[in-house]
């Protein structure tokens, strides 16, 4: 089977935005509560970052079991690492996610100042200045056959999706609108000449939009 | 994590109907045809049972991508394995799927007449004479700390709910009655006592019913 290229899990509000435009330290999403982008994420029992029992095992379940299956690296931007901006100094941060991140793969981190490889728990970030196709060319290589998960944020979404890199896309849309920030689309119908895209409504609130190439 | 016990992808009519009574070696389904209560699944990318590329790639698809997802074992009635009944004779019979059955890990097959284990492609069938508590026992040996699905017909599943050892169940309702034939249930209420009970609307017509124990 060929390798894919997937956008999973990826929270939006009902006016297409997926993270505030002021990410500092304490607010990785800026203005924006991701607990309201992806509150039903976090009340499954598959969510990667679940460290209590218990959870649902419903439609949302199988949506974040799929988070990991099947996929043999990610690509993430820089910013979804970390909020440091220019030239890496020394500061020891590993990103945003603690001693063991829930990617478990090599992730390809898109930045202009490339450094050395870090490895954290069963993750390594591989920090690379390219644009989009070499970008995957890297991934699909480091994935080894397996899938490809184009992590986001915002901005490395729609990147990808301009290059027309996507294979398949899950996104969650939640019952909110911000109004302001970083915004991956102003309808999900904007892909649907490019995309089958299927709408599902879930008890929590949220709109599940599948879709795959035509 | 601890085991689980769970049903997968398994489809019955509005009425209930998973099977139709009078099995022959032309219909494994009796007079209820598997395309109505499967074509769902049939249409998914990741269909365990599809040849041919393409395939939708929306809801049902992470139904079907999750049929063997964590899966060790499988528990089948031996009905599903075949048509004979009585003492098995030598006629060959190497279940309903062809060389290569789309389980690929061992399964055991419920039967008054115990035999030795049957490897076919890359699936073991181990034949046993036990109720629903031994049966499970060694299923979750073979599964070697994977989950056990249980795979039908509908009388074995029954037999595991009846025993309560269901964690988890998801059920397709397609939208046709039957009237006769082998009946999982009057209505998914019946069991929503013991599950947490959510139901999805599917564009494809069925509606998906996720159980989990409360």
């Amino acid at each position: 089977m060929t390798p894919r290229v997937r956008v999973q899990n990826f929270g939006v509000s009902l006016d297409g935005i997926g993270a505030g435009e002021e990410q500092t330290l304490e607010r990785p999403f800026g203005h924006v509560d991701p607990g309201e982008l992806m509150g039903w994420a976090f009340e499954t029992a598959s969510f990667p970052g679940r460290t209590e029992p218990g959870g649902s095992r419903g439609l949302e379940d199988h949506l974040t079991r799929a988070f990991s299956l099947g996929i043999g690296a990610e690509i993430m931007g820089r910013h979804k690492f970390g909020p440091q901006r220019g030239p890496w100094t020394d500061d020891g941060w590993i990103g945003w996610w603690g001693e063991e991140p829930p990617f478990r793969t090599p992730v390809v981190v898109l930045t202009h100042h490339e450094r050395e490889p870090l490895t954290v728990g069963a993750t390594t970030f591989h920090f690379l200045d390219a644009g989009p196709e070499q970008a995957l060319e890297r991934a699909l290589e480091l994935a080894a056959g397996k899938d490809v998960r184009i992590g986001g944020g915002v901005t490395t979404v729609r990147e990808f999706l301009d290059a027309d890199l996507v294979d398949e896309m899950h996104v969650a849309i939640s019952p909110i609108e911000y109004v302001h920030g970083l915004r991956l689309w102003e309808r999900p119908e904007e892909l649907a000449d490019r995309f089958h895209l299927e709408r599902i409504a879930a008890p929590s609130g949220v709109e599940h939009c599948f879709f795959w190439r035509r």
